[in-house]
């Protein structure tokens, strides 16, 4: 039996892209005459018919935009995520809104539905810890969620990162430099990034024989102020930490411009990576993922449709550049 | 034969515009309580019923999304400007859709090219150094550009940052602390920013009687790696510079890496500030300017058109942190 002729074969036989065939068929603009002379031979030579299901398909998709929904552009680690996502949606035609919720659950909503409104349903989302079971109610609407599961959905899309190992190698790093008092500057636990963070650094001190002091463990630090505050007091305590481990480079930001102030030198180890972290002096030493896999990921689930919810899980390492490695007192 | 009651008739019924009745069949938010039992009861009276279809398709019709394209999303001028231009927007309803050129001026073009195809014809752009007269093609498309000037347009309305003088500030700032070779770290001066940054560069050490050496300007640095060899290259010279001028911060993270290997201490100003610039010890002196200013200027310009072109210049200021401040060896 002899196949159909597919798009591929017509732009074999005119030695031009998938893509200039793509856009001959779809009637796009840029494609010079003598290049659509071509093409259209070689329809005609291989006897090529547009199928119109797939075709009108295959325009929708190269009119594709996508939402991206998070807490704050502005924050490095958003905007390195927006990066790989406008990256990935590019090769695919699409571009990308984005829109920041800053915390506030009630937007988070209303950019949902509202990008949704303007026709853009395929969404990727940095959930906040509010339920979401409400997505339901928008039919035809496609999420996929990254870095934290969706309070509430059952059944939804995730690309997480292995957040359990990352604070399992962080607290790990520390214990084997000789620190048993490390200090926990954690986000706001019903994140489940910041959860299985935590469980890791508890999980390794644990395995340790190190028991877990809870007056060393601050929770709900929001902003880098309120982390260096922490640090500050944490280190007048009677018996203080000798290390840190912060679940977040907002907390990096505050921790190292406190210790600036201090004149203990304790280890610390951030989670994230940021751009000047090996500027500093000592470096900053911080459990490290590649961005550009975890957005890849979230628009491949968002347009490689299946009806069983899907989890990918983006591997950690540590990456050692002086502050994880600063020796006990 | 009757037609069906339209959100129109309800507005007309109700005393009320067609928007306040569209926000308060779609449940959104900014409607008072007495307006909306008045909607409320106009559709009851007329027996409105709201049509899926066509209200996803006109409030499709009536909401605003803005196109912002950048050079590089990630980059955290960029980001900050990003969240800038996105909370403006929210005032007015309005999302953003974005897109990274990444110095390549033919994807800038693919960019406005494909928002414009989804009907985002009121575009925020930080342009490239190539000529833009084909935007004048895109009938109906409204820009405004920030930061550089477009080459090639000569109506565009523009925000800019007050260049020339953020120069003259920072070298003005290195002159008073006794300092009389100044190297300048530069970008491509094809950008009208970069450009005015060093004429304010040059004109601050005329006017001190201090020749320009050009053996200490430095131009086309794009990345911190450069960055960073160009000044290890000015330090070795026979009569090397004792201070810094960037004209961006991406050249900063270059500078200081640099630096840290380094025995000298020469004085850093930077052009931008950025999030951990007073983390580093000595802090960071940069020039500085409110983004939030310049997003909100560009939405302000796109929202509110005029046939005349308009120029918003946003100031700047200088902020001492103890970089900026070290003496001559």
């Amino acid at each position: 039996m002899t196949s159909r002729p597919t798009m591929a074969d017509v732009a074999r036989h005119a030695g031009v892209s998938l893509k200039t065939v793509s856009r001959v068929v779809n009637q796009e603009p840029h494609v010079s005459a003598p290049v659509q002379q071509r093409v259209q031979a070689a329809i005609s030579a291989l006897g090529f018919r547009r199928n119109e299901a797939a075709s009108r398909l295959a325009r929708r998709a190269t009119m594709l935009t996508l939402g991206l929904i998070m807490e704050n552009i502005s924050n490095e680690f958003y905007s390195r995520l927006a990066k790989a996502v406008e990256a990935a949606a590019a090769e695919h035609e699409a571009l990308v809104v984005f829109g920041s919720y800053e915390e506030r659950p009630e937007r988070e909503r209303m950019l949902v539905e509202s990008m949704y409104a303007r026709g853009v349903d395929s969404l990727i989302i940095v959930p906040s810890a509010a339920d979401h079971g409400w997505i339901g109610e928008h039919g035809g609407l496609t999420a996929v969620f990254v870095d934290r599961v969706p309070p509430g959905l059952e059944q939804a899309d995730v690309v997480l990162l292995d957040d359990v190992r990352g604070g399992r190698i962080a607290t790990e790093h520390l214990l084997a430099r000789g620190h048993r008092r490390i200090g926990l500057i954690s986000d706001d636990e019903a994140f489940s990034s910041v959860h299985d963070r935590a469980c890791g650094y508890r999980a390794a001190l644990r395995e340790a024989g190190v028991p877990v002091d809870e007056s060393l463990v601050v929770r709900e630090v929001f902003d880098p102020w309120r982390a260096g505050q922490e640090v500050t007091r944490l280190l007048s305590l009677a018996d203080p930490p000798t290390a840190f481990f912060a679940t977040n480079n907002r907390a990096a930001i505050g921790i190292l411009q406190a210790l600036r102030e201090r004149p203990e030198r304790p280890a610390y180890v951030g989670f994230d990576d940021f751009a000047l972290a090996d500027v500093f002096n000592p470096g900053v030493t911080v459990v490290r993922y590649d961005v550009t896999r975890l957005g890849r990921s979230a628009v491949d689930l968002l347009l490689d449709r299946s009806d069983t919810p899907r989890r990918v899980e983006v591997p950690v390492e540590l990456v050692a550049r002086g502050s994880g490695e600063l020796p006990p007192p």
